[in-house]
This record gives C-alpha cells, structure tokens and sequence, in this order.
C-alpha cells in the first residue's frame, strides 16, 4: 500500500494504534450523541430524499464496527448483518456495549497485523488499517447526512468538533 | 496522545504517512465527483434543512487542505479563508490545483513530525496528524452532507467505496 518500498517513511507511523483507537472512540461519542438528538418517533421513519433513517444507519455501524474488530483478531467472520433495535434505548445500549467491546478488543490486533490483507465478511478483502478506516469513514459518511435530517426537522445538531 | 506510555505500541505505524496520503487523495477523488454531480445552478444555490450548498462546503475544504498542509511544513500559518469561486468549472480548477500541491507537499513533512503539536491558521492547537484528520473528517462529513442533496434533488450519488 505505501508508495515507497524501503526506508524509514515505510515503518514509520503517521497515527499509531493507540491513538487510532482513541480517535474513533471520539468520533463513536459524537455519533452516540447524534442518536440521542433524534426525537423517539423520527429516529427509525425520517428521511429525505428517500435514503435511509439515521437509525437503519446507526443500526448499520453497529453491525460492522464491533464485529470487524472481533474479526481482525479472531480470524473467524461471520456474514454481515445490521444489529436490529426498535427504539433508542435499546440502539443506544447496543451501541455502548459495541463501545466497550472495541476499546478490549482493539488493543489485541498486533501492531504489524495492519498492513496485512484480510478478507473481511467473506467478501470485503483489503489491509486491516483501511478496513478500519472504511468503517470510521463510513460512520462520518452517514452521520453527516443524519445531521441534515437533524436541520431538516428543525433541531440543532451536536457539535462535530466536541468529541469528548 | 498514545494510551500507553511504552513499548512497540506507540511507536508503531496504525498506517504510514505514504500509505495516509493515497487514502486522503482517494476521498478527494470522490469528493470530487460529487461536485461534478451538481447541476451547474444547484451547486451554490441548492441546500436542504437551512445549510449551506455544496459548493460553499467544497470551498471550505479548499481553503482548509491545502493550506493547512503547507503550513505544517512551512511553519507559516496564514488566517484561515474558504476559497472563492463562482462557476462549478473554477472550483475544479482550484480543487485540482490543491490535489497536485498535497501531492507535492505532504511527503515532504518528516516522519516524526506527525505527532507534534502545532497551532494551524494562528488558532487550532493539537497534534500534526490530528489536525490532518480533522481536515479528512470534515471532507466526509460534509460530503455526506452532501450525498443528501443530491438525493434530495433525484440524482444518484456516485458510490462512496469507490475511490480511484
């Protein structure tokens, strides 16, 4: 993947584990607080445009995000699947529990396994660093468009620099 | 920033600056796409729920990517401004002239340089690849914004996983 092929620029890091981790931690506290922002009764039925609701979308990342982890260092996928809730409680719980998985699982995935390629799901096959990236760009992705649905229904969204 | 204080870990590449740049231009190639997928009278006019239209949210991300790239090699931060264009075939020409200089600049920040704290545009304060980050999140989330106009407007986005 590196457009080099020897020296230092190879094995260096721009981000390390830790702070790979630590970074998508926040960017899944300010997605939990764009669930939360969404009235009861609008988070699984309204859209625009005919895309789908933010909690489809949110239903999504927890189908993808704690089970690639747990892929990467068990080596053993599943087919993918959406979580499924009806309400927010019930999203909301599925969703810290994915957070704790990922912050135990995480730290367990060898520092030189990231560079290497798996086949994720049975179908998706890339290096494990941009799987990951895949998933935290795909969070972003989607939760850029819940925050138009936010504005659309009048409400204010979280703001997207506050990650803490 | 690392979680741990020692040991392989933190000193250990997640993904490698050359490996990060291919990523980022990937996401540049979709973004994009996207404002080429705007009708010529939506692009600065169209927006759904009171934002701003994409081409207000694609001139920020020329006036935020580049500029900060430079800065972090210059050591020389200007006041941040969005760039300015009134015609979808100017924007192109600025976001194509920001691709080549990314290209040019962003292997020539040393190595070591990614993890230290710098103060971008006279008042963002954090570590190098942090504030990269920022600048790659807010493309997609902005994007994603993005994704919901054009739906909004009948046209099919181009697809998010593609990316050459």
């Amino acid at each position: 993947m590196a457009t080099t092929t020897a020296g230092p620029a190879t094995t260096a890091a721009f981000i390390t584990p830790p702070a790979l981790l630590k970074h998508w931690q926040g960017h899944r506290r300010l997605t939990r607080r764009m669930i939360e922002a969404f009235p009861d009764d609008k988070l699984f039925t309204f859209s625009v445009g005919g895309m789908r609701p933010f909690g489809e979308l949110a239903m999504e990342m927890v189908g993808m995000a704690e089970p690639t982890v747990r892929g990467v260092i068990t080596e053993k996928w599943d087919q993918y699947s959406a979580a499924k809730a009806t309400t927010k409680a019930e999203l909301l719980r599925q969703w810290d529990e994915s957070t704790k998985q990922i912050d135990q699982f995480f730290p367990q995935i060898p520092a030189e396994h990231f560079k290497d390629t798996v086949t994720a799901f049975g179908q998706y096959t890339m290096p494990v660093n941009e799987l990951l990236l895949y998933i935290i760009d795909n969070e972003i992705h989607h939760r850029g468009q819940g925050y138009v649905y936010l504005r659309a229904l009048g409400i204010e969204p979280p703001p997207f620099y506050v990650r803490d």
